[in-house]
């Protein structure tokens, strides 16, 4: 028999009717002949109505306390479910993150899964009977409540599909799946139906975010397919796997687009060992992640030293590297916030030569300058002028035969 | 040291202002140097707005659900009051009713407390932290989730009281102690200092709604002194303790009324042996609760045979006593919904002869018919035409000396 998990996101239990749909879909999996461990999330809304109740208590409520705040919306949808689906008829039992035991670190409001027994889910199954497991919560050694962080019940849904051994772990979100670029800025994007969980790594953390990048992490660790579907219309999804023949046929899987990064450009710097150091020592010591570096020759002895940072962290890394400038004797310091950065990804280019030269030409022909280059096995990125941001990637995206079959 | 368990009701933390005040009684109790365990309730409103999902989802919830659902209202408040603390420097911690070890049978919704271990709680006084602990909960030998019922978080805190040997309950509610009656009805009434255990059964399960029965029966047992008090004025209370020689000054300690029972008559019943039996029978067997019996002898060999109901059993009682009295052909079956119950109720009973005669002798001087009376060591009740009780009330409250001093 298959073993399915099925995951539900807060819009998908978002109301009593949309839980009433998670049940169908529920009930229909198991006529199928298949065993099903439901995992859910809060209903969408639950979540900042509580972090709101917090905040209105005290400005910066104790992480423990959060978790075991923001544990209670789980609680709620996996009994409402199991009431549901048990006044259908069918045998189904709601447990919380401790009852098939997540144990956690004590990391609260960020936990990291340790380890998973889902003893008392194997017991269910075993008896037929369908387990309605809270995502995003588990317990730590203590037997305190934690939780996972956003997107928490993505990794909870993962990890027991890999402590089951599940045949698949299916996603359940508001949209169909995964596109090779965002359809509101590429009209021509198409659902990808098989994804290497390392390009799907690449195209969540710039900003495609369909699946938590720690559950595509764990999920390439256990090697477990994991498809993302939509729990609002029937149709295929995208399955997340390891890498494998058919993938090769592309050299890209798809085009990225990140506008949350700012270019801090220290100006007139000493060619001497030990500057770049100081500098990206302050940063760090700050908490503040640099994404792209890059080094200009200006003048004799003198470079240019430019490298972007979270358009969020802006405001606290500036002071920072003034200082540092001053102490080093830098010429200047200047900020460009107007940078965005698109990225090819794919693991075809291992095979394919050629797709940087492309992607230059192609930006090149629309009159798109270059500020800032990387590039790693799976992904090209450049950082351009962010008014171009659409037009590279719409232009990219066709150049590599990416948009879809006009129909 | 002194320990106190505090427990604080649904409309005491109903809104973020309100638990702003509990924290400042938790901080200023602690201040004068007492240890102090916290108990709370779901925010007024939580359990209603949980209780409707439940019955938007499906129309009988399965109850072991319901608990997974119900059980989280207190965890919300449990954050959010310990938050509060934390942030202003009081070390409190949060505990579900799992955490301190409330160990229950597995009646889901209305579960039985088995034991309390409390450990965490005394862990956490030893370290001088304040437990802040979830009422209403507990869980079964399986682990599962299950609550106690309404006003369940009463007898959490009471237990709690019991298993840690503390020195007082206190619970914190919407009045400021139990009345001599309902002042709504007996303006005169006036807040009782000290009550028996046993007179405040009687005083509960009579509709004086302040502690719920379960609670006060498990106080007794172990001897725990519970005071009632408001969470919103300061000044005394009411002390539920063991009965003690202050006591015994005043013959009757309350007066109560009760609108919710309803007469039916079975008339001309054979007066032999078994057919009472066969009446009671059949209403024990539809799980309806007989309060009291009358049996007038009416004519040769036929009796009426009179017994009071809950009113809201009143339609699921009539058809079966119309059949049974059918089997046992009798004459016919007469319901009547406009009765009352007034009762006195005083330990100083048992020292005080004369209580009977003398409220009997009040009503017929008000122009009272008596239509049933039943007797126990510590209460008189009558059953009385329902239009009746007020002004029964307020005469038996004058005339046994309960009504306040004149200011």
């Amino acid at each position: 028999m298959t073993l399915i998990v099925q995951k539900y996101g807060g819009t998908s239990v978002g109301t009593i009717e949309r839980i009433h749909r998670v049940a169908d879909r529920v009930a229909h999996t198991q006529r199928e002949g298949n065993q099903v461990v439901v995992v859910l999330s809060a209903m969408s809304g639950e979540t900042d109505r509580l972090v709101k109740l917090a905040h209105e208590v005290t400005t910066v409520p104790d992480e423990r306390e959060m978790d075991m705040l923001l544990s209670t919306g789980e609680r709620i949808t996996i009994a409402l479910l199991s009431m549901e689906l048990r006044g259908r008829g069918i045998n189904a039992r709601s447990f919380t993150g401790r009852q098939v035991g997540i144990i956690t670190d004590s990391a609260h409001t960020k936990a990291r899964i340790a380890r998973v027994t889902a003893d008392r889910i194997k017991e269910a199954l075993k008896q037929g009977v369908i387990p309605v497991v809270a995502g995003f919560q588990g317990i730590n050694e203590q037997s305190d409540v934690t939780t996972l962080g956003r997107g928490g019940s993505d990794l909870s849904a993962v990890a027991l599909a890999a402590a089951l051994k599940a045949d698949r772990c299916v996603i359940f979100t508001d949209v169909d799946g995964v596109y090779t670029a965002d359809p509101n800025i590429v009209p021509a994007a198409r659902r990808i139906d098989k994804i290497a969980y390392e390009e799907m790594l690449e195209m969540a953390s710039l900003g495609a975010k369909v699946l938590q990048t720690r559950s595509v992490e764990f999920a390439a660790k256990f090697n477990v397919p994991v498809e993302v579907n939509s729990s609002f219309k029937e149709g295929k999804g995208t399955l997340v796997t390891k890498e494998d023949v058919d993938m090769e046929a592309a050299a890209i899987a798809g085009v990225t687009g990140d506008r949350n990064q700012a270019k801090i450009t220290v100006i007139g710097v000493s060619d001497m060992p030990g500057i770049a150091a100081r500098i990206f020592g302050a940063v760090a010591e700050a908490h503040i992640n640099v994404d792209m570096i890059i080094q200009n020759m200006s003048q004799a002895a003198l470079t240019d030293l430019s490298f972007t940072v979270p358009r969020a962290d802006l405001k606290k890394a500036v002071p920072i590297i003034q200082a540092v400038a001053k102490d080093i004797e830098a010429k200047s310091v200047s900020v460009t916030e107007a940078i965005a950065k698109v990225s090819l990804i794919g693991v075809g280019m291992r095979s394919h030569s050629g797709v940087a030269a492309k992607m230059f030409e192609v930006l090149s022909r629309e009159g798109v300058n270059i500020m800032m280059i990387s590039t790693s096995e799976i992904k090209i990125s450049c950082v351009i002028d962010e008014k171009y941001l659409e037009l590279a990637m719409r232009s990219l995206h066709s150049a590599f035969d990416l948009d879809q079959a006009q129909s």
